[in-house]
């Protein structure tokens, strides 16, 4: 039997980074459609000390791999942070997608109780892997893609709630 | 062994609710502080064809006791959506909380597998209990709750991160 904690993550990280291509491919439709300038939309913050859009893009990203990798077992790898356009963006949403590929259900065998750390020095936590998964890196991921989502529908973009859910 | 299928649910759905407590709890004080209208923030949409805070809330609401009440087996309370002021926003919340605490975790077990029909008419939809909560029930909650505290920030209350991610 597939492990719970593979069918909790991987598939549906798979389904918002899938939605999340889908929406990018919009933006940048409605940015060349409209002529404007494609910072407009990537670097927009709904609030000055909030993250503009490609902050969003890539940490839900890295919640993505850094979930994928952690319960499997794995090092997490490490992505630079520097795209600069939605082409950028989505490559790196396809190469996390690749990555979360390459991870084999059985991994997750045991991944409930497998500790876990994150972060450094002071920041430092330890985990067991449901935890990790339920309270920590599923909301954290949920959150930078329905906030991504929001900047795009603040700013006019004709994306709706099912471009949001994708498919499964 | 408590059912992987509570422990994706029930325990994370009452984390994000609390959090949408102690978040009302904030943006209520901001609007007694600055002596704004109640409504200027309750009825805020972050684009016109989207929903404004009040069904923001209100929907993350049916979300948590839909899911909760279908994996357990059990019809969902019908609860009206009257709600006009944070007090009672934060009300509907602690109902749905209370009705969480109803929910044994035994009542999970095998929930996985479970038939779940939603929606009525022309979108009726019809699950098992894994698809339903990992693929659809948790996505959506996970929106409503991030795009009300998006509304919030955006409208200049002090609410960060970790008064979304709360206590678990």
């Amino acid at each position: 039997m597939t492990s719970p904690m593979y069918t909790a993550s991987v598939p549906v990280l798979r389904q918002l980074l899938n939605s999340l291509l889908a929406i990018l491919d919009k933006a940048e439709a409605h940015v060349n459609d409209k002529k404007i300038d494609a910072n407009a939309l990537l670097q927009f913050r709904l609030f000055p000390d909030m993250l503009p859009f490609t902050r969003q893009i890539q940490i839900a990203a890295d919640f993505a791999k850094g979930a994928g990798a952690r319960l499997a077992g794995q090092d997490v790898p490490s992505y630079e942070d520097n795209e600069k356009t939605f082409a950028e963006l989505k490559a790196r949403i396809s190469k996390t997608l690749a990555f979360l590929d390459t991870l084999p259900a059985s991994a997750f065998d045991g991944a409930e109780t497998r500790a876990i750390t994150t972060g450094s020095g002071e920041k430092t936590k330890h985990w067991v892997g449901q935890t990790y998964l339920h309270h920590y890196a599923l909301p954290h991921f949920f959150f930078h893609v329905t906030t991504a989502y929001n900047i795009l529908r603040h700013n006019g973009i004709e994306i709706g709630k099912k471009d949001y859910i994708g498919t499964f």
